[in-house]
């Protein structure tokens, strides 16, 4: 679809600091690594700064009493993590080419989350504070078992030691947490409450800044899985006509009576709430009915799913088309 | 841009009444009369069903009275004509083609938001409430004064009268204002405050709310005035290619030379804060020069403006373009 590439290679486009905050365990990695990743398929050009590597440098394998508020070794030490970060972030900014920071951290205090602004401002660089705000136990328990696998603090320990120790590090880093409130109501912030169902927006200005945020209110952050299929072979593919709307032919009949079993050999998960989107022509919705009366799935039209529109040309074949002057053809070009 | 068109004429898209919420004088009606001029350009049929003109049926001209909570016959008038309003509403919903219709009443309090709910549900439609909460005094009484010389309300009636009438009936309204609040957690809603400053999204799930929340959360209300130019001649112009980046004609550099004067002779207010865009291409951007340096303001490029590509034909001529094969430009075009 790419509905956002067109807007998105503005050659002006601000410096923005995107600033994660939040407890561990509500989705702030992921949350980093798909805002790139989609900035990124949008040619802007964007990273990710991960307090938590910085950190990892000195301990690598900290456990939850060097998260504890009280003690001012790792206090010191997670500081001069974030200081680290934050001055490589700026110089990865001197790169005028360079245009979305995305500062990975919880930033869980309100002093913390002023220091990393003045340091913005400074800087003369945008921000936009993400706060993912989450009390969903399911969603919190599958992060909490996601870490004790995979996250480098635990490598090499047991896993239950590793997610035990993870809770205490979190109810650590609840005791100083400060939600961002009308107190900060200077600052640009999104608040994301249980992964979108409610949304507070803030002082959003900036164009990017926008866009950000409707992709933010968009995100799903479950693993999602798309099939797709081309149409089986049309009448107009038999006689090399270009557009129209035929129907299927004999083979493409066939192709689509197939397809059930096919997807379905595909490792697909039983009762899967699965949609088909097709276009609004009659070669593509032919050869989804089998899927539609076999599994029972919801089929929907989508008009933006069309082949392009061939213009003048529609329903030729290209041997035909060289009864066009070519001048002619380049009105339907331009 | 357009890139909502590609997204919008899906012809699965659900029916949804948009349900406006707030005090006189809050810019409901403006708000309303934009999100159907955009769904329309989105080619999505919109209709706004404004209580007030159901009710002015019977009583043209009410009085701050009329809108009382303890003038029982002017309550019972108003909930008649939401009645009517809602009703047509619903039958023009039964053409499926019709998808968005925005209800256009104060709805200020939770029974009455309960009651258009239920009607919803009843009838199987998506909902949207759309509060706008405004504290601007500025804002307000800019409505307030629009209100005296343009409500059908107040035709005919001394302009003061008529703006002092309609802060009683402000008042009025504003002794059962109820803002949406946690009670209705359940309401899809988004809530607008101080035009955009702040905003909350509340259960947003299907994707055309999810449009219209982004729509709602980058609306300007206030006029805003675009000049635009083509670029004066460029020496592509002259010998009749295609494409290409060439520089201004001699031609064109004195077009660009009297922009300035051209502009400042259209009616621009003095010191308007305004800001040029052009394409990546030269003779855009030398177009705009003249403009920049005289009239100081800043100038951006985005890529998005530049010409579409003309793929192989770049800096060919018309007439030589005839000597590509018919099939090779058709390579060009699909």
């Amino acid at each position: 679809m790419g509905f956002s590439i067109p807007n998105s290679d503005r050659t002006d486009v601000t410096q923005i600091v995107v600033v994660m905050v939040g407890l561990p365990a509500r989705g702030k990695s992921l949350i980093a690594g798909k805002v790139k990743r989609y900035l990124r398929w949008t040619s802007v050009k964007a990273e990710v700064f991960n307090v938590g590597k910085y950190r990892r440098t000195d301990n690598p394998h900290p456990d939850a009493k060097f998260f504890d508020v009280n003690n001012t070794e790792g206090e010191k030490a997670r500081k001069a993590a974030a200081e680290a970060a934050v001055a490589d972030m700026l110089k990865w900014f001197q790169d005028k080419d360079n245009k979305v920071a995305i500062l990975d951290a919880t930033n869980s205090t309100k002093s913390r989350r002023k220091w990393i602004y003045d340091k913005i401002v400074e800087a003369n660089l945008l921000h936009l504070y993400v706060e993912s705000k989450c009390d969903d136990e399911d969603l919190i328990m599958s992060n909490i078992l996601e870490v004790k696998t995979s996250s480098p603090d635990y490598v090499g320990q047991d896993p239950e030691e590793a997610a035990k120790d993870f809770r205490d590090r979190i109810r650590n880093y609840e005791k100083v947490y400060q939600t961002i409130d009308e107190s900060e109501k200077n600052l640009t912030y999104v608040k994301i409450i249980n992964i979108g169902a409610r949304v507070v927006i803030n002082q959003i200005q900036d164009y990017l800044q926008s866009r950000l945020v409707y992709y933010l209110t968009n995100l799903h952050i479950k693993p999602r899985s798309i099939w797709l299929s081309r149409h089986g072979e049309s009448e107009f593919n038999l006689s090399g006509q270009i557009g129209g709307d035929a129907n299927l032919s004999e083979r493409g009949q066939r192709y689509a009576k197939m397809l059930p079993e096919i997807v379905k050999r595909s490792g697909l998960p039983k009762n899967a709430p699965l949609t088909i989107w097709t276009s609004t022509l009659k070669r593509t919705s032919q050869t989804a009915q089998h899927l539609q009366k076999e599994l029972g799935w919801e089929k929907l039209q989508w008009k933006a799913l069309d082949e392009l529109d061939s213009g003048m040309c529609d329903g030729m074949t290209v041997p035909r088309t060289d009864t066009l002057s070519p001048d002619r053809i380049l009105t339907v070009m331009f």
